[in-house]
């Protein structure tokens, strides 16, 4: 059952500790094949060291367990929420990605501020407000998916491919389960490179809008003209 | 004599290395068997890459070496009295790694400030007093112990698995050798997105109870629900 | 056609990767034939792992492909500007390198401060102005390399080998390909220093001219004595 | 000539890049033969991956070169006044080490903020005063030594075994060549603890006398109790 997919997903997950963004088993990767409506999802809490496509669990969008013999990761259900309600994403990646998350503790977003981040990131990368205690204490991680989503009410989450979640990290999506991580890279390094420009001059506005416009066009959409196609 | 735990101690050693907690020779794990009342440490000064498990010393608690051809750790004193005083714990590791020790020697501890954190530490991990001109000048490593039991009072060791020694570092705990530094690597993961977010918003508040409280039981007591059980 | 230049500048991007100057693809180097007035550039958007000194493409200074099937780097006329600009330069370099990129966000240059700057820079690694809108919406790689050239207006390129645009990233040169990714090298660990030295102390002035003078000429020109001839 | 010690400063050079504490050439070793008053030392600008035992320069205190077909690095007066003036040291080593470069050019000396510095050095790591014109213009390297000697005009270089040249860089020393690189990164590692630390809380004070006293003295002197003798 969606053997390729559970390839694809399993890869996607490996390239986690290969880029530096998790320790131990703080991350998870999904993508989901939206003909059949099912996504493929890592186990909880298994080392990456161990991790085999066959380890896969299948999920369908109600959250049912369609196969494997172990537990689905414990953020299954935010990511539930994002497949149904960003229909165009493929693959949705969670980590605690260390600058990353230190955005998300100190509860802000990171506003556009260079063209590293303009060639991903169309504008700020948001975070969601506090969760409240019913959401805390209710159906936690399904109610971790719809802050995130309520967050996006105004923002279209194929320009703005991730998120921070309030005291806690980054999700960030993609067209598949690889195009998430890649852009779960990139903004761990804006995250990076913009943590510290603060050092340096805490006073940065954010970056001219005609730039940011430039730089994110040139890459995405009919006149882009980076690559080789 | 204690064949399996020396096996098991020296393995967790080689761990501070691997995860990028220790300089040199600074840092050294012990683990107990409670049975016999004997614990297994490394001994003082020997290089990582030349530890094998006939190096290790067994200690009892009232500090006699019982077995071994090296001195022990000159820690010792200090986790001796951390088995005496937190009975549920079966391993103890102390190293310098660079982020854990800037908090420590900043005299701060680290707030809960995200669910990294609670993941692993309910609540603040704490800061020790500053010892005494007597405490320093007596049986310094002994007394160590004394002031991080001390600190413990009012906190459960179970729940806070480690500390920071004023001016000086981490020591960090766990059932066993192993989680002990899994621990340790928590700890330094955590003073890293916490010193880093201060410089993003030094106004940080502290995490919300709630989500302190959700993340910390969603992983341990009777009604965890992450990993395989 | 120019197949040793092809090598020489295939190798300086290989450089790229291994001295940590580049995420994924964000990074390129080329070098010219002064006779010819041609230079070879990486393609675009290839991935290092995969480049091959077939792939590199070959560019008259008017921005004419000569030779290669794959689009050159799109940063391709800011290169072009700076080869017609600058007469004596043989390598450049655009990376967005972390350290270098966050002064640029920043939009501050680095003063000298210290002994590693004065090695290599001349004074100040400047930035340019923000670009206008026209800029930005006309020609806009050729006008980076425009603004560059105007900040260079009372600078000398031979001493001062790089430049921080501004909102984006360091462009750097030599006198081929390979000092070129020297000198961008230098520049990241100069930016890091200094990042790192206003924490320390964010009053520091910049150094003194004649220890500048001392270590610049130490190292360049007709006195210089450090190294084997 | 002195083959054993071109071996060892061969070897002492080679883990400078091992420790990360050099980029490029930017680092040079000697260490001393104290009966007949000969160092070797590094050759100038030669890479590291090249260097063998045969590029080793033997020079006497006056400066002369007594053997060696390369020439001896730039800073070899500044080891040489360390030597003539530091009797008990055997060792020099020279680095643009990042962090410890950092606070040299923050013209900063390290305090002693916590037990990892007061393993190994007694007291503040020391910053030199600003170089006058007539020392950088006139015998600068060999002034260079001067100033670092007029600086420990009331320390002991046995017992705080570096310093940071203002708008520098540090020099340390120890008992043989490899001791000073030993020393040379534990400075590098206070210097990013403390740096660090400084961040988390800017009014730290230095650490306590006693606890000072009681670290080093563990380690150093006839009453020392680490390792295994």
């Amino acid at each position: 059952m969606l053997e390729a997919l559970k390839q694809q997903v399993l890869e996607a997950n490996l390239e986690l500790p290969k880029h530096g963004l998790v320790t131990f088993t703080w991350g998870n990767v999904s993508g989901i094949d939206r003909e059949s409506g099912l996504f493929v999802i890592k186990p909880s809490g298994v080392p990456y060291e161990e991790l085999r496509a066959e380890h896969m669990v299948v999920v369908d969008l109600e959250g049912n367990v369609m196969e494997g013999d172990l537990r689905p990761s414990s953020d299954t259900p935010t990511h539930l929420v994002l497949y149904r309600s960003f229909p165009n994403i493929g693959g949705v990646v969670h980590t605690h990605s260390p600058w990353g998350t230190s955005w998300a503790q100190a509860g802000r977003g990171i506003p556009a501020y260079g063209t590293t981040h303009a060639d991903y990131f169309y504008g700020e990368i948001p975070v969601t407000r506090a969760m409240t205690r019913e959401e805390i204490e209710g159906a936690y991680e399904l109610e971790t998916g719809n802050v995130i989503v309520e967050r996006f009410a105004d923002l279209d989450p194929d320009q703005v491919p991730g998120v921070l979640v309030h005291s806690h990290a980054p999700f960030v999506w993609g067209k598949d389960a690889h195009e998430a991580v890649h852009n779960a890279v990139v903004l761990e390094e804006v995250a990076k490179i913009s943590a510290r420009m603060l050092q340096i001059n805490s006073d940065t506005p954010s970056m001219d809008q005609t730039l940011l416009d430039r730089h994110f066009l040139r890459k995405h959409g009919v006149n882009a003209y980076y690559g080789q196609k």
